[in-house]
C-alpha cells in the first residue's frame, strides 16, 4: 500500500507534522480530512449496502473511521516513521500512539484533496480503506449467532449459552422462547421465534446490538 | 434563494420524502448529505479564517450546521411546503418542525451531489449557507467585550460586570487585574493585562469560550 505522489511535498510534510513540533502543523488539515473521510466512506457504504438503513450505515461508518482503524491504516502506509514530532512526543513514543497516527491519516487525506482534488482523494481513500470496508461485507453476510460467537472469541470471552424456555401453541404454529446469556460482559436477552433456531438468532442479534457490534 | 434545477426530479422527490410517508424516503440521502455539508462548510471556514485553530473551526462549523440553522435555510428555500409527509406528521404540523426541515436540507444537498456531482453541490451549498458563513465573519471582527454583550442581549440576560481588582508595578509596566462576572449563566473570570481595557477584553474572551460562543 502506498501513499502516492504529491505535487506539493510541503503539503505532505505539513500533514505529517504534529502540533508538538510547532507551526505550521497538521491540525487544520486534520479538521478537514476528518470530514472528507466521513464523506468518502459514507458514499462507499451507500453503494455497498443498498438496503441498509441510516442507523446501520451510521454504525458501519463509525466502525470504519474509529481511531484504532485509522491507526491501522497509518501503520500500513508506514506513516509512523515519517511523522514530524516535537522532542517530548519523540521521547514518549508518540509515533506509536493511535491518536497521533489517526490524526496524521486524516491530515494526509486532506493534503491529497488540496494537492490533487476531490476525485483523486476519494480514489486513494477507497484504496487505503478497502480492507476495512471489505470486512464489513464479510461480517454483514454472517448470521447473528456466528457474528456474536466470533466477536466473543476475538476477545477471548466465554461463548453464549442458549436455553429453550418454552415451546407453545399448536404444532403448525409453535412459538419458541429462548434466552441467550453471556457471562462477561453480562447480558441476558429473551426472544421468540417460529423455530428454536430463529429465536436464537433473534436473541443473538439483540445481544449484538446491546454490545454495539457494528453490523 | 432557489433550490436550482435537477436532472432527475425523482431524486429531489426522494430527498423531500420523510420516513413517515413510507419508502423510498430521505433517510439514506440525509446520512450522506450530513457528511457532505460538513465537508463543504469546513473547506469554506479554512479559506475564510486562515488563522483559526482546530478548536475555533470546530465551534464555527457546529454553529453553521446546527439544526436551527439548517431549518432556517430550509425555510428560505421554501422546503416546508414541498415536504412529503405521512398523514400523522401532516396533522401534527411536521412541515414546521426544525428537525424534519433540517433533515430535508441535508437530503437535498445529497440529491444535488448524486444528480450533478461534487462541484455543483458545493456551489449550491455555499450559496445557500452564505448568510450563516458571513455572520461568523461579522462576529469574528468584533472585540470580545462587544460579542459577549451582544450574546447576552440577544438572550435578554443581564450584562456583565467588570471590576478592577488591582493595578501593580511601575508606571511604565503596570499590570491590571480585573474580574468579569455574569449573573446568569453564572460565571466569574479573572484576567490580567497591560491596560484595564486589555484585561477586560481578555476576561470577556475567556467567558465567551466557557459559554462556547462560536468565534
Amino acid at each position: 500500500m502506498s501513499l502516492g505522489d504529491f505535487h506539493d511535498e510541503g503539503l505532505l510534510r505539513q500533514a505529517l507534522t504534529h502540533r508538538s513540533a510547532g507551526r505550521p502543523n497538521n491540525e487544520r488539515l486534520e479538521f478537514f480530512g476528518d470530514a472528507l473521510l466521513d464523506l468518502v466512506i459514507s458514499e462507499s457504504l451507500l453503494e455497498r449496502h443498498p438496503r441498509a438503513d441510516e442507523g446501520a450505515l451510521t454504525r458501519m461508518r463509525a466502525s470504519v473511521v474509529r481511531e484504532s482503524s485509522l491507526a491501522g491504516v497509518a501503520r500500513r502506509l508506514g506513516l509512523g516513521n515519517r511523522l514530524i514530532l516535537g522532542s517530548g512526543e519523540l521521547k514518549s513514543g508518540g509515533y506509536r500512539r493511535d491518536s497521533i497516527l489517526a490524526d496524521a491519516v486524516e491530515a494526509v487525506i486532506a493534503a491529497v484533496y488540496f494537492d490533487q482534488g476531490f476525485d483523486e482523494a476519494r480514489r486513494r481513500v477507497l484504496g487505503w480503506f478497502a480492507p476495512e470496508l471489505d470486512r464489513l461485507n464479510l461480517d454483514a453476510g454472517k448470521d447473528p449467532k456466528t457474528r456474536l460467537q466470533e466477536w466473543l472469541q476475538a476477545r477471548q470471552l466465554a461463548l453464549p449459552e442458549y436455553e429453550l424456555l418454552s415451546a407453545e401453541g399448536p404444532d403448525h404454529a409453535q412459538v419458541f422462547r429462548v434466552r441467550c446469556s453471556l457471562a462477561a460482559p453480562q447480558h441476558a436477552i429473551e426472544a421468540v421465534g417460529g423455530s428454536r433456531r430463529a429465536a436464537e438468532q433473534s436473541a443473538a442479534q439483540q445481544v449484538l446490538e446491546q454490545l454495539e457490534v457494528p453490523a
